[in-house]
């Protein structure tokens, strides 16, 4: 959840006045040109999706294609430009690239260039949307923030139950998938275990998009049987993240290591360490 | 929930006498007219709400168009003149007619003005069904408008995660949308990227209609994952309401302690311990 | 929960000796007897299901036909022997017909006579399928008596709450399904606003057969707001049942009454009333 | 859940030393020739399915068709090898052949032999995959074996209410499709009760697949019907595994007091009071 950290880089060394007066409007939302400046990029940002969407409706593109890839080239260098800056006014470059941040800026600037050999690929452009959750730091969401770290907190929590559970329902769609595959026709749209373990999956999963559905008496209990088997398990990854939830909204535990064992994992009302005894 | 909140308008001031009559038949259900007036007025609407849906269904239209037609007026006017005499003998009629009820009150009667100029508005009169959430207050159905608060707690105290939850699906939609719309042809149905996030909509909520499905290998991995990851993330919205609303119907146990015996888990309505009997 | 009480009707008076020994052995199952007789019992079911589930199999009804009708004749005379057996052997026959088992017993019975005049109602003899739940008593399945009886119980704690979720996503699809009948047209499937709310229940509960799905811009956008709805709202009645279940499980809540103020909701370890203080 | 246990068959009696050396290469993964073995062996498994899932598709069995049949020889020749290696090298074999991963390992050679007599059955080789489970114990996934074992103890806890919840929607499926058998005309899709019924499964749990649906008002609002119910009834199973795993994923609060200011509420693994750093 590396968006939910703040972006709070390095600014550049004293010296270049100008670059921390760059960074000051680029990376902060607190005085009055840093926050207009995060406004005007959030709008860039949402008309130059919309834009992207519109281009990829063959009605639209056919009358206004042209000055959609032109508004599609317009943005794209504003965020080149703006991507430079970034990396010029910021203290140490290399831990801005890498951050997730530094990341989604880059990433939604490729495709279009992109597009130049790989017709098409600017469709993928709709990643700038990543760049929106800055709009939690600029609007001060605080509060939100603080409910998507707990969210975060209790799913984590659950991880390795929720991965023991997805290798579960892995091995089962494989198997049901093979199964299948073994006892309905191509006819009925099997045609191999892959496409069949898709079926799985969309059955498992209650989707049922109904594209491949079986035909045969046997394949239909065999389904039967899948169905509600997806329809029950379901209660689990629920049961998981519910009891985590529980755990994770219910009680505070202090972020606060004991000074003398370093233990962590105090209660919010701990006064003493419970490993050692110290005072904390 | 304004809806939840008792219709308690003003009366209108002392000396119109016919007002306050009509007020106490109108808006309150106490005496046997006031009763009588509201049973009458739901039955009207619904009525009235069983003539919307029948006028829709082409081969009653075409033998009883005409009767319907009529039997629309005649609710919209009885409903209009009942409109009326509620802002007449309300105290302060704009406090009404911005209310919860005033509103449905309004809106239950525009669609047939409107249907002279716009012929199809007249099926949006089903909002009146809306009216009928007076049921509460006239059957005196306290516990459930009890429970109702009960739950509105519950969902209003997961609010802000809720949001979180929606902010991140709209996101992911969106996302696997434009992938969906690049990965995949326009024959299998994804002919534009909004056309595609709908698809992703359908998918990730485990819908499934099927009128749009992944024909590539390629797309139907990455629906696969779109469906295992609907069918996980179901949790997180569970979780939270599940976790708020134990919290909201959580059975009040008093932190008090027996004065004589020290035994604690004493329910919160306990006037006595009920270990040793003595007073609490 | 009728189904989970005990069918002990009382025998009939002390001097007919046939029929208390007849009692004996159709509605108790400790004697040998009488166990051989349930057992019986429940073969037949089974085997008169089947036979019914056969003959709707157009090709197997071809072949087989007049043996099925015959076995069809055969079982319901036999259950009608049964029946009027049970009428005469029990001590109150009135109680035992308008008991539950009584009501289903009959059912059992009527549809093969009703369908000498109404054919096809034949197959409504699947309902003998509910006699079977006689063999929970039978087997002594005590345990999961007590499972089902706490299910049960948790449904029955919720079912306020249950309701007014009901009654909400009655209302909804109501108001959606007559928004999608004036935005989408008869092409799409929406011929009618009672079709369009099967539709709206079709995509609220995220069934999503596809028979009927929206093709306009706006169609989708709506029918998007009605899956995310759906998909978030599920987790209401979950919240509700988990909760209340947890209630159900968790705590012991004895049935003991106050001998003194007649107070009930006694917790199990309790000695002394809690709103009195007087021992229990 | 056998396959959580660890493998740790008898070695064989003393005196024969291959035996034993190979013992510890084939079922322990302690020294450098077991871990090499075992990640051999899971290799050579993902290969087989790989091979086993190629061959089912048309296009890549018609140009190497020979090739994956030549592979699928060679990986059901090399387990089968390993198969008797491992009943040989084992202190008692009848006890290793009957246990799950003995019988897991014999399934997933059998089919292959089976294909000479009966072709297509060689696409159940899939169940080797069954055989990867192994990689838990190998890479020493004693975490997720821990996470498993919750998992499967909440399930087994709730085993009891789980098989009420499944006997009610059983019965409940059967009566439905029943009743719509009657309802619909065979014209859509309702040609038999099984078939019913299988429509009724597919409903009920929310898949949807759209292949058979209602046509008739009569029978759209019985489905409407199934489809809130099996929306509503969700919430059972989630109730129930939730409630389960909330209890066996417990966070342990220990019931001891501080003997110095009698403070309760300590974890289990506290060793000094939390308020006043006094030893428990």
């Amino acid at each position: 959840m590396t968006w939910l950290k703040d972006e709070r880089y390095e600014p550049p060394p004293r010296r270049n006045h100008w670059r921390m007066k760059l960074h000051e409007v680029i990376f902060e939302a607190d005085t009055p040109a840093g926050k207009a400046f995060d406004v005007l990029l959030i709008l860039s940002i949402l008309a130059s999706v919309v834009a992207v969407m519109l281009d990829s409706m063959g009605a639209v593109r056919l009358e206004y294609g042209r000055l959609l890839y032109l508004i599609e080239w317009f943005f794209t260098l504003l965020f080149s430009v703006e991507y430079i800056l970034r990396l010029v006014c910021v203290g140490r470059p290399s831990k801005y690239a890498t951050s997730f941040y530094g990341v989604v800026d880059l990433l939604a600037i490729i495709p279009t260039y992109l597009s130049l050999v790989l017709p098409g690929s600017q469709y993928l452009l709709v990643i700038r949307l990543l760049r929106i959750l800055r709009i939690f730091r600029i609007l001060k969401l605080v509060p939100y923030l603080g409910e998507a770290r707990l969210l975060m907190q209790a799913l984590r929590a659950s991880g390795r139950k929720i991965a023991v559970f997805l290798f579960t329902v892995l091995t089962l769609v494989v198997i049901f998938g093979s199964l299948m595959y073994v006892i309905e026709s191509s006819e009925s749209g099997f045609t191999s275990i892959p496409r069949s373990i898709y079926w799985a999956i969309v059955t498992l999963t209650t989707v049922g998009y109904g594209d491949i559905s079986p035909q045969t008496v046997l394949g239909q209990t065999l389904a039967s049987l899948v169905m509600i088997l997806g329809y029950s398990i379901i209660a689990v990854p629920t049961g998981i993240v519910t009891v985590e939830m529980s755990h994770a909204f219910g009680r505070k535990i202090s972020t606060q290591a004991c000074p003398e064992c370093s233990a962590e994992g105090h209660d919010d009302d701990a006064r003493y360490c419970k490993f050692c005894g110290s005072a904390l």
